[in-house]
């Protein structure tokens, strides 16, 4: 694996594997196995994995975690090394904003809520460092989990609409045996709050088993079911709990999707998670507990 | 050459040739020796020519000239051919946009004056539909004409904020003989507007020599020159006449710039015409009629 921290020297490594597939994992580094999950898809699909390692400023807001957000680029180099990726980009921020940046990308609607609301500027953030990864690494496919579902929404869409020549592959969110999606930013969690925290996917996946047995007429008892769920945990403090179309993040109200999201964004203590779940392909089950 | 209208089948066709350079002259199509002239630079310097005539809807305000813009396919595609186009790629409107499009590039600061502040929005649509080409045809080479510096400083600034992998020419401003700047609205001006509209060449040459003869002190005097030799013609209908830095275009108002520009947008009828000239280069003559 080689270890690249500069655009040109990375397009001149990459040229002679474009007749090739070319893979591509973006990523804040601190890495897991939910990244090392999206090397392992794209080692199977791709003839040459390029993983970028980038904590985007752009896409902090001024009271978030950039200065804090965890760095280990020795170990990350190591597991991306065994994981098979071939290329390690690790730009600095200089080298990726070298000129003061007068241009940004934009995608209206599936960045108005969830993580939309509450970070403003951080999808523009995103769509932006994209863009901007994809024409240094121009690879045929991009992977990204589904942890960051509404991520993988806007993204899809900026795709599609600017006609980008890539492939998005989403992947599925990766968890801890106890089921906590896996986050860098678990780190930070006390043992106290990391135990709490569990509330998010019990909580999400009690909602899917019962809107799959028809517990739910509409999509706000969904959210309703999962927020009184999250509140029995005093360390949880909700910053969102929605149940939205997917990919769409259109409100549903007093109605149900075709497929919809159940997302969540809680803090404990300083450290923000998030989670979903997907609802589609309902089940022929009748609910037993109403 | 051939004519292509969907992006598939362009992507397709540009395949065998990725191996070589793909020159692009994106075009709004009433082809005049202006467009020719890109073509025939691209033609020198790569070995594959994609021309598109595309009348994006999405740079075109509520009040503009969208449904009258001139087209003539056949015209044009005669044209094209003989200056030695290999394709042209002309997609309808829903083949640009198969669905309601969300995401939007948009450029600060180069887009606040001139036409961004007479166009709103204009500029958005300029980089919005340049960028959907250029993921369709991924060129190596993009050829814009200096009639439109605003047009080629915006799309500098957007290629270098996000790394597009795409070197933009600029190509000088074609002219008629007597100075008019070529354009494709020009078809529109009665021969009354037709005389009337050589002011805005001759206003601008005759700043330049003065320029260089050293009678102007600042930016904020060159202006007013070109703006009273312009309303010395009763048709001429002031849009904006402005004196900036290039290609940042800012103010300058009473300092002079290391590289200027002194921009004009005029209306003669219904027809706006634009023309420019840069100040760069400065020779050592005195002023003789100070």
């Amino acid at each position: 694996m080689k270890i690249i921290e500069t655009v040109k020297e990375l397009r001149n490594e990459l040229k002679p594997h474009r007749q090739g597939t070319i893979g591509f994992v973006p990523t804040m580094g601190y890495l897991h196995q939910g990244h090392l999950s999206l090397v392992e898809r794209a080692k199977q699909e791709c003839d040459t994995v390029v993983m970028s390692i980038f904590v985007n400023p752009l896409q902090f807001g001024p009271n978030e975690d950039l200065d804090r957000y965890p760095r280990d680029l020795e170990r990350d180099a190591a597991l991306a090394e065994a994981a098979g990726v071939d290329y390690l980009f690790h730009p600095s921020v200089s080298e990726m904003y070298p000129t003061e940046i007068l241009t940004q990308v934009h995608v209206e609607k599936v960045t108005e809520r969830l993580c939309g609301a509450s970070r403003p500027g951080h999808f523009a953030g995103v769509t932006t460092v994209v863009t901007k990864l994809f024409h240094i690494v121009e690879p045929q496919r991009a992977y990204f989990g589904m942890k960051d579902a509404q991520q993988v929404a806007v993204i899809e869409q900026m795709v599609t609409d600017l006609h980008f020549p890539v492939t998005i592959v989403p992947c599925p969110t990766v968890r801890e045996a106890d089921g906590l999606a896996l986050s860098s930013r678990n780190v930070y969690l006390s043992p106290e709050e990391r135990e709490q925290a569990l509330i998010l996917n019990q909580s999400l996946r009690e909602a899917k088993e019962k809107w799959v047995q028809g517990c739910f007429s509409h999509a706000d008892e969904i959210t309703e079911y999962v927020r009184k769920r999250i509140q029995t945990k005093p360390l949880a403090d909700i910053d969102y709990v929605e149940t939205l179309s997917y990919p769409r993040l259109e409100p549903l109200g007093e109605r149900m999707g075709e497929r919809m999201i159940v997302a969540v964004a809680v803090r404990f203590g300083k450290t923000r998670l998030i989670d979903n779940v997907l609802l589609d392909g309902r089940g022929e089950e009748t609910c037993s507990v109403r």
